[in-house]
């Protein structure tokens, strides 16, 4: 059971069902003395709502968030920051078939055998929109490395087929194309492909890259809690997704030694890599380079052609899913790439970068 | 810090470097009352002892485990085990250079920054032996389930770019071709590229995949410890693994929701599903049918041509590797994620399904 | 930074300050299936609420709980359960002096060093309102408990020099008197006694005792995570808390092994104790006698006599607390030990009791 | 299960039984660069030993450490330090009417119900032996708060009715009586009375005091975590202990809060406390001045007298313990309170300083 917290020494918790009275996040361990406001996670949360564009559900979610403690006269006070988002009238007629029959790709089935009971209005725990939470959490911790010089920089890679080219890579797009790409053609590209999934009632997977500059090397365990694998955990953690590379990735496992081997050079009078095939961690431990992961997310498994399944009495039927669906997540899921990957990244540096610790060092060095 | 230990309820702590006196692993919450002998996991080991075939390191290691807790009368009774697997001789020698150069795609720098300090013998923690203790927890993880059915398959898919046939596929050439794959053709097209890499002193990638059968629908959690999570970090804390799929992984963010989705059927007068894209896992949560993850790895980074580096002095230098390393890790790392795997799923099984709360929840069902 | 979480598979998650918007609790692991209404959990609240004695601070706080996720039609899902109650308009300017001078006795000082930054309008997180979220988690675990048979009876044991009778013992007391004390001639002695107390404008201490009833035996782990270190951890997270005792506690330190020793019996055909020196507990694991564990409160702090303190700035200075305290905070708190006891077992009772580890274990008896 | 894991941050994890192979502990998250050698663990792991005195056993055991991993050159590496200590030949057959009958006041009947199995020979995990663990992490803890100036002083208060007199305390009479007592006078005392119980096949119980001097104000989380609460739970996990107390503890639930509270004050132009009665904890965090903690002990159950009892079947019968046992466990628990403070107090320091955040902070305090 449990399972909805994450985090060591920044812990966030999430709670809150799709159709229930409000969803929210305690996180634990923020630092005191950090100016927050709601408007700057409000700022975060709006990028992860839907209705924008045409690829996007018409649902209107219009998800403003409440700061209900943690924070005084402006600043946090290093007690745990309550958010909350109250849910709105939902159309719930939309979901009455899920309470008897099982969406194919969905999680109504396994949630019915692990708790023998379901809130059937909507995907519950298993709903998009959990990642409210995480989204307002990662505003504070993005809020965090950012005084650290740390920048996060995430992105849609591709949407089906659909591939940006890196030669074309422009930051600027990614708030303003509808795919949330950084190259302005193949989001076009995305745009049609996405409009014929559509009009075929179909949907489409995608990809997410997140890119992490300034993260100082030595970040990160060398053995269970690799840097790496924390993140893989904090992405798989999202809805959707399922595959995670870092760096090279799965290319790595195809490549020769001599090719994938990052050799070390003196850049600025620092020591660097020529190359950035790890993506920025050796070892479990950042490096000193970019990190950069990618999550894959599948399609979404809400389509509106008739699908055969079986229903809760375990009779084969079928299912004709109603109501207003993203037909792909990832322009949406951007910002909670970003957040997970903000959230590890805060934990890692509050739980390594002891100042004590260095004391007890110093002793002995001198 | 800390760092080297996994698990809630089933926890394994590793200990021990590649060149110090012992490697070892502490294992607290194995269930009491379970035979177990030091031969039954010494099975396990052996299978990741490398000197076998032509393709991995001639380097001996003679890794005999000793049990020095946790067992009485040959029964475990609930108190933590400890093992043990002394070092031997290791020739030292060879690693000197290693001591003021930092090897590409190794974790010498990254250890350098993080503790200022190193044991330069070898890979210390990031050292292939460290996998020592994962896999006599993972003998005994293994042993857990399949009392309950539960059974773990992993093999090699593919080394570089020779991958198996799913159409030859038979388990028993697993553990009698050196490649650990399970189709002899691809493990003779594979031996001969290994061959030819070591013939120009380069090393290469490859893939492990398993497959886990018989794991009960119910298992893992819907938010941050989903399952497929909790695998990918297990498969991505092992050193040299770049990415992790579950089920259809990167080939899903392709696909559409038609295609990825799968039906649920009835089967055997059970719920089954008429195809497995999701490899096992809905909204993190295991759905019954066979669960397949993949872990793709680096090639090894120890490769024998001069390679441009920088010493500890910020100096930019070569170096030559010398020693005996394997020129592919994947064949001796199946073991390793099949361990991985098998720990994973004995905690969620601890963690998931207790007797009491079904008295609870039987309470409120009469 | 963080501690707002305890509890390994029941996680209680607590936040908010005593002059925020709202404090509440996030409960991640409840069971699926429970039963579950605002009402129950009221019951709980309204034990601890202020203002209904002669002997309890006038201040009205007419706590309100909403429950906010995890149930649904009336049941608990497994998803975690949020619960929040509103701050009513408190009497901030009661508390401005607390800005500038460090309260004796209170946490002002050890707040401002921690965090550099303090909520000055109240006790923030170290404020006794803390504990209503720690007593709606407390409703749910006693509830869950019930249905096992486990009971638990906590109440006054002394207030001051003033100590209840065992012989006068009498369960109903509990909810009448003005003190929660079992024995109505001591409860009038306590009153008497803090009346005059609070003429002197000063306050008492006092000593609050739980009584844990069909608890089975094999409860706690042998080690680190006692029973009993668990109660420990959990009374002392109490503010005011500073002393805790299991059985005979203290005089056991006094006493002889013949003398403390529990004698063996055979009772009902059960193996039971011939007495329970022991408080139930032998070894961290419970022996299924009754569990009795006693927290002793220091006299809450504030004191309304001119006091010697310390400002902000470090220069001494004298203080006089204003405002509306409880002259002993005993009779209140009862109810937030009997939660904290509640919170504990639960949790101890969905590590240990797993119907797999039956299975597991069934496996080799045969 | 589990539970033979302590800390967060710096995480000790303890292995072995009584009349097992050896015994063991793995400390995770030490500091690297630190000048650590066997003989340091050896001193500490000598004041534990049996055998010094008339009032302990007569049995020897002579434990020899050994390090295994975590060390290089004589200094830590910050990966996990493993040790251990080998059990030598024990006198098994004094234990062996214990298989069959369960002794009061021992572990035997809670395991067997826990477990279903218990190793007979010994206590087994409840063995004082256990501490061996503790003691060792304890040395390493001791010497990083001693490079910061935090210095711990543990010593017996009282043996039985025989009480040190704070008057004529010395330090050095800590480690010169047999009873670890700073008063000679009431050592002598003490030795008596043990003599006496001795005598009359009977054991004692008794308490012991730590004082920690130098912890910097700021320690300790405000809710669940608080200095004084991990304290409790770490002394009340020492087998035999039965209560706990901080600063005046007990007597605080019986002043007045006109007595109790401790006023600030400016000395050596810092801010302090006139008074001590918190032991150095407000609000569950460090206040600067010094903690003080008591951890009491029940008699050691292992008495020389026939006792009634019930065996394995159910059956009541009678037990008469033979072997070695300490008539009182008391002074060789000195080094054991000692070590778990040690242990609690550099796990909070290095969870609670960190000098990122203090870089986030400066940030904008700027």
């Amino acid at each position: 059971m449990a399972g909805s917290t994450i985090g060591t020494l920044f812990k966030v918790t999430t709670w809150g069902e799709s159709h229930g009275e409000a969803l929210g996040v305690v996180i634990d361990g923020c630092p005191s003395g950090i100016p927050l406001s709601e408007k700057e996670i409000q700022i975060f949360l709006d990028r992860r709502k839907p209705g924008k564009t045409t690829i996007s559900t018409p649902r209107q979610e219009d998800d403003k968030v409440e700061i209900l403690s943690g924070v005084f006269e402006g600043k946090t006070t290093g007690a745990p920051i309550s958010m909350l988002v109250r849910n709105q009238s939902q159309r719930s007629k939309d979901y009455q078939n899920i309470a008897e029959n099982y969406r194919p790709g969905h999680a109504d089935y396994t949630f019915d055998v692990k708790y023998g009971f379901r809130d059937y209005r909507g995907g519950g725990r298993s709903s998009g929109r959990e990642t409210i939470g995480r989204v307002a959490a990662g505003a504070i911790a993005s809020k965090l490395l950012s005084t650290l010089g740390i920048t996060l920089l995430a992105y849609t890679k591709a949407i089906g087929p659909i591939e940006i080219d890196p030669m074309k890579f422009n930051k600027d797009f990614i708030s303003s194309t509808p795919t949330c790409m950084p190259d302005s053609d193949a989001s076009i590209e995305a745009e049609k492909y996405m409009q014929q999934c559509m009009r075929e009632y179909d949907s489409s997977g995608g990809v997410v890259e997140c890119r992490i500059n300034h993260v100082p090397a030595g970040l990160g365990e060398p053995v269970f809690d690799k840097l790496d694998a924390s993140l893989a955990k904090a992405l798989l953690s999202i809805g959707g997704v399922k595959a995670f590379e870092i760096g090279d990735g799965i290319k790595a496992s195809l490549s020769r030694g001599s090719e994938n081997n990052d050799n070390f050079i003196v850049k600025d009078e620092k020591i660097a890599k020529a190359t950035n095939h790890s993506g920025g961690v050796l070892g479990g431990i950042s490096d000193g380079s970019e990190l950069i992961v990618r999550a894959f997310f599948k399609p979404t498994p809400s389509i509106f052609t008739t699908q055969k399944t079986v229903n809760q009495q375990g009779v084969e039927t079928e299912i004709r899913i109603e109501g207003r669906h993203d037909p792909v997540i990832v322009p949406r899921a951007v910002v909670v790439v970003e957040s997970m990957c903000a959230i590890t990244i805060v934990d890692q540096l509050l739980i390594n970068m002891t100042s004590k610790l260095d004391s007890i060092q110093a002793f002995y060095q001198k």
